[in-house]
């Protein structure tokens, strides 16, 4: 791997964008190419490596060893948080699939970048001083500047539980995960449908399972109205409190539409400790299929976490070992009927 | 570090036990003065390093490189699970606890050895094979073979959330949780008292829980009945199940003490499934103060497992920058009254 030394082009020394530009390549390229990338064709390696040559680019020793292919593969696993049962269940299946048959296979080097401090850090900063063969980032889309910096380092990227073209990904359908649970809703009967939407920045999927709840509500002849997506934070308490500002509306919601089982959770708690039944007067419907679901009797829609994990490290190594880029997966989901829907009360027999 | 190419004494070449014989010292010192670890006097290094010298004992390359301080920090976190909310918490506290000021000091090498074969693996081979100057062992206790091992390495050792004699540690104190709990119950005129422990062998804590639950009964002057001891899978599911039997015996408990709260949390979902009704029937307290428990409002001993990361996170930053190890930490847990617990029917006023 190359080390920039900071930023590309920067002044004392030949940057990285004058060796792309001598050789007449992309940046990107011209950085695979340093690496010895095996997507790489020889050519175009050559013409790289002579152009560096000519501007006295330098690339650091540790660049040098690692290229010679000495050294034992690194992959850098980027997770916004642990303590979400979801992340720790799909960093269980990458560790299977990066395994594969030799538990002496790979690294995982483990950044935690929970903040927006965090987040920049890592991507402005640390790839290029922590060398890795390739990064798994887990349950968040990388924007476009951090693809620019992670392509620039020539490492191989691997998207799992999110959505991040245009690197192999493996994720679920969240917009029709949530068609899923909002289309039960709409078969049994439900038109006044309430949506707990989450605020996390750090979890992209919401907006695809908000137009999921779009237009659902839209192919179904409801019309729309905006008091009954409420945005609550992440988990059980941001759930309930979701689910207390529904219940103060004049016209409450007859079916729940959840983020996440972890907030649909939270609105069951609501409803009971206001004295209503669920289902009968209230149904609530979530997405994951966390072990709380099963617990609560909750109707979820569930996602195969841990086969994401294991998808994913499959991948990496695939391109580890200089194979094709492999072709995305998404993955199924499927409705987990359980104790937590039911007909409305002015639609049942 | 020092490789020792596979075990100590092979044929073909002086290994570290000649080194430590011949420097008069033991293997865990000969390690540590090959590796530089700072808790190695002088003298002693100088002694080491002429008996290697003399032995032709080879370091390797990495070794030395790393030796020569140039390199970051490498510190191997080895977990058992991560699906599990008490591991993926405080890894999250571990996180903030390495980074310390500064947010690019330590590279973390995440080990899963979830299952008997991983754990035998990391122990014997990879710590040798992957250079790392200290590792963080997590929720489960180092048996006497593998602290040799360990020790042999010359890495600094630090356990978190878990009994890890004679490593620098940070823990709760089982026991206590378990009298609090179990106290609680007593006093609020329990006498026939279940428990829910684990199976789960990874979990070493389950005997001084066990073991409070027993002398908690003792000091109540409650008689032994074997039978209100049930072992169960560690999860609702396994709670859940424990429960069933213990409903099933002819003098069911009127309280349950469950190993943690999600044993806790499925053992009501059986209670209320049963019809009976907690705790005006059946009081339940379990251990963690997981999100599970403000949910289901269930009564609880908390312990801080954030912080034990935290805590853990700054003793290997101490060690790496060669202070004394630093004096093992027992951290408070505290009980946490909700609605789970009350008298027994009979006892009521």
């Amino acid at each position: 791997m190359v080390h920039h030394g900071g930023r590309t082009g920067a002044a004392g020394g030949a940057g990285l964008d004058d060796v792309a530009r001598l050789a007449g390549v992309s940046l990107s390229t011209a950085s695979r190419a340093l690496n010895n990338h095996p997507q790489v064709a020889a050519a175009t390696r050559e013409r790289v490596l002579a152009a560096a040559a000519g501007l006295d680019y330098v690339v650091s020793p540790d660049a040098s060893r690692l290229a010679g292919g000495s050294s034992r593969a690194r992959v850098a696993v980027v997770v916004p948080h642990l303590s979400r049962w979801f992340f720790g269940r799909l960093l269980e299946g990458l560790e299977v699939g990066l395994r594969g048959d030799d538990p002496r296979g790979v690294d995982q080097l483990l950044f935690l970048v929970g903040d927006v401090a965090g987040r920049r850090a890592f991507f402005e900063d640390l790839p290029a001083r922590r060398r890795v063969d390739a990064a798994v980032v887990v349950g968040f889309e990388v924007d476009e500047a951090e693809q620019r910096r992670l392509e620039l380092l020539g490492v191989s990227i691997v998207s799992a539980g999110g959505p991040s073209e245009p690197f192999p990904s493996v994720t679920v359908d969240d917009h029709r995960a949530g068609r899923q649970a909002v289309d039960h809703l709409v078969h049994l009967g439900h038109r006044r449908i309430g949506m707990l939407a989450t605020l996390d920045p750090a979890d992209r999927g919401p907006d695809r399972r908000t137009q999921a709840y779009r237009t659902a509500l839209v192919d179904a002849g409801v019309p729309d109205d905006p008091e009954l997506l409420v945005r609550v934070a992440f988990g059980a308490p941001g759930g309930a409190d979701g689910m207390s500002r529904l219940l103060g509306l004049r016209r409450p919601p007859t079916a729940v539409f959840a983020y996440s089982d972890e907030i649909a959770a939270g609105a069951v708690r609501t409803l009971r400790r206001a004295g209503l039944r669920v289902p009968e007067d209230v149904s609530v419907v979530g997405i994951d299929d966390h072990p709380i679901a099963e617990l609560l009797d909750l109707t979820t829609v569930a996602q195969p976490v841990h086969e994401q994990g294991v998808v994913a490290g499959r991948m990496v190594r695939t391109l580890l070992a200089g194979g094709e880029p492999p072709p995305s997966r998404v993955l199924p989901t499927q409705l987990v009927l359980r104790g937590t829907t039911a007909p409305p009360r002015e639609a049942a027999p």
